[in-house]
């Protein structure tokens, strides 16, 4: 097999049997294929797409590319959340200890942040001693335990999505519907799970713009569980508006237990438990989505998600108390209000610059190798559809350098539209995709 | 500036600036810009090309990677032709002679053959001693003695159109029309050139299957030619069927020899008049291309052709006898007739594997890495159009190796399509392109 005769294939909209698309993603990782032909091939998928069969060889060929977690000793169905990205998104941190607590076993592997996204790997990283980087043996034994492990991926975890993902980064073959599933699945799939929920974002804080890219990833991601065995169900959200208040890290974690603890924002609760019950009929746990939605908000009442996310703090060596004080994790020195410029209504939010201001402020990372401060960021104080007065603060931004919050700050106003007229607050739940559970 | 940033433009059917282009050249001729991101963009290039003023900022910018012969101190209009390569063309081989004895300076730098095409190097170096390898001081001395250089590509000429070139040549982005174009413009505007006349071959033996997208090739270098202040001519000229009879090398280089001498078969004398008398015109030298085929046909009948072409050979260090006598120039050991397997008449002929035949006699290289059999070969005895009867002989083939004889026996014959009804042979030459002269 010759490689430039699988790029000419696909560039001319052909497709690629299973065994080809094998072969090329195993000579990739080997070497022997470099990366010239494999960035060319990428762009030629970016513009011709890949079939339905071609999708679940190249995640399929990802996924073995490193080890599979065996989770076949742990009982029960084995289900994880992954969310395509967005601003103030902490629902992993109280999601996953509520449905374990729930019965549901999730072995949850999460990444850092990028540009405007944050990562829940930082964000977790905000409680002291707490410990991310774990190898598959221990992984095991977590979810054995405790029903639920928090980790960040591990060297030996699809090492061809990690090798193709950093030459897509430098190639502009990012925005590719088919690469961005496979790559989400093949890692989702090496967790060793049995049925995964997607969070869709979409918005302007999200990398699909539009509700058509948003259902087509969704789609494409269900098709590709479908070829391989597994239920895959969507849900596309709203990334129109800052999930919750917190922006940052340290503060996103707060929020994240203050849901557990029965108090969290509107919108951040209900997303929680919308994702959580499709969790819980996936675990075969509920036997609808309300049933679903009832026990998690239980869990909620009764404080069983939080014990649960104590219990799995503990076991990954992090100090239990940041769960009940604040001033344990990290906090910014200062705070300033950024005021409303003019009296209207907030009519809409570019969300992926308010992200950009929270990296700004040290909240996120420019490039994959920058220190985050996990102390900084903003609280918001206003949501799409509010009214405003002259000078009414729009958000508190947590800051460490007077320079950064003079920059952040410029970027923040002028991602905020205020108008004569109340605009609709976007809704949060836009749509469910997948087969019923 | 960011590679993977001019990247996406490009992907998103953007226009870069002339100095995006540039600097995009540079970095790679340099190394700053890795394999990996220039394969991306090439593949982007292939599905969105290039518009006029990106074309001729990338021909520019691969032309001045290496040095561009000043051949200002040669009197005179300098004028090349190029051939976008077919299967027994020797064109070059009795043309530049010719034209130069009309006095129009031909500076002529050609490539070797690949693949089905054979190349102008490898034909001449079946003269005995003819050096090819000739650096650019000594090129531009032959240019002012001779009128006439035929030389190889030297290591200056050009450097980033050879790199990108074994990119493409690995990455699939080979088949693209402005990649095309820019690679040709690039290497013939660094010889010194002042206009260019392109034999752009369509059909069957050629890369451009169809009129469209040979006509859509001649125009991009027309365009190229007219943004970079060079004159440039354009003929679309068939490849539906072999040109003249020998196909190889040393019976290829003794048949321009015959053109020289007034013995050349039919359509290789017309297509040698045709292309030179655009190029007496672009050279100012003739009135009209009535005048320049009159002044063509003189400089054979006269020898003056004959006698130029012996100079440069013996400039060159090669062995003038070879001019004379056919046994100077190697020769294949056996011959053996190809028949025609039933009666009609020879109504098409797939070009491509006639040329692949002759390949696999020795005459051609699958890997630029291959050695050429300069004696082995073809002389076509059928032309499209003619009646043939059963057993009848297509072409004599001059070989050496009992098993190569099979194999391209198989092939010829394959090429060859016999019907019950006459076909029209296919017209020399298709369209004239480029503004009059």
């Amino acid at each position: 097999m010759r490689a430039v005769d699988l790029i000419i294939t696909k560039r001319d909209g052909g497709e690629l049997s299973a065994e080809q698309v094998g072969w090329l993603v195993d000579a990739y990782t080997r070497g022997t294929v470099g990366d010239d032909q494999m960035a060319a091939f990428a762009m030629a998928v970016f513009f011709r797409g890949l079939g339905g069969a071609e999708l679940a060889a190249l995640t399929q060929a990802m996924m073995r590319s490193g080890n599979v977690m065996d989770l076949s000793k742990v009982p029960g169905t084995k289900v994880d959340k992954h969310s395509t990205g967005g601003v103030g998104d902490k629902v992993s941190i109280c999601l996953a200890p509520l449905v374990a607590a729930c019965g549901v076993p999730v072995p949850m592997i999460s990444g850092r942040g990028l540009g405007h996204t944050g990562g829940t790997l930082d964000k977790l990283s905000a409680i002291p001693g707490f410990r991310v980087d774990i190898d598959d043996r221990r992984f095991i034994e977590l979810v054995t335990e405790h029903q639920l492990a928090l980790i960040g991926q591990t060297s030996t975890l699809a090492p061809a999505d990690k090798k193709l993902y950093a030459l897509r980064d430098v190639t502009g073959t990012v925005e590719s519907i088919p690469l961005i599933s496979a790559s989400i699945m093949s890692k989702k799939l090496a967790e060793g799970i049995d049925a995964l929920v997607v969070d869709v974002k979409v918005g302007s804080g999200a990398f699909m713009r539009s509700l058509d890219q948003a259902r087509a990833l969704a789609k494409t991601m269900i098709a590709i569980g479908e070829r391989m065995g597994k239920r895959v169900r969507a849900l596309i959200t709203s990334m129109d508006d800052v999930l919750g208040a917190a922006v940052g890290n340290a503060n996103e974690t707060w929020e994240a237990i203050e849901v557990l603890k029965g108090r969290g924002p509107k919108d951040l609760v209900e997303l929680t438990v919308e994702l959580g019950a499709e969790m819980l009929v996936l675990g075969r746990v509920a036997e609808s989505l309300e049933d679903g939605k009832t026990r998690l908000r239980r869990a909620i009442a009764d404080g069983r998600g939080l014990e649960r996310f104590r219990r799995i703090v503990v076991a990954q060596g992090g100090d239990p108390r940041a769960l009940d004080d604040r001033s344990v994790m990290a906090d910014a020195p200062h705070t300033a209000e950024i005021a409303a410029t003019r009296e209207g209504f907030l009519t809409a939010m570019d969300v992926r610059e308010i992200g950009r201001a929270a990296m700004i402020l040290g909240a996120g990372r420019a490039r994959s190798s920058d220190v985050i401060d996990l102390g900084v960021g903003f609280t918001m104080m206003a949501r799409v559809g509010d009214p405003l007065a002259r000078g009414q603060p729009l958000a508190l931004a947590h800051y460490r350098r007077p320079e950064d919050l003079e920059a952040a700050r410029g970027i923040f106003t002028a991602a905020i539209n205020v108008g004569p007229a109340r605009a609709e607050p976007p809704a949060l739940i836009r749509e469910r995709l997948g087969g019923e559970p």
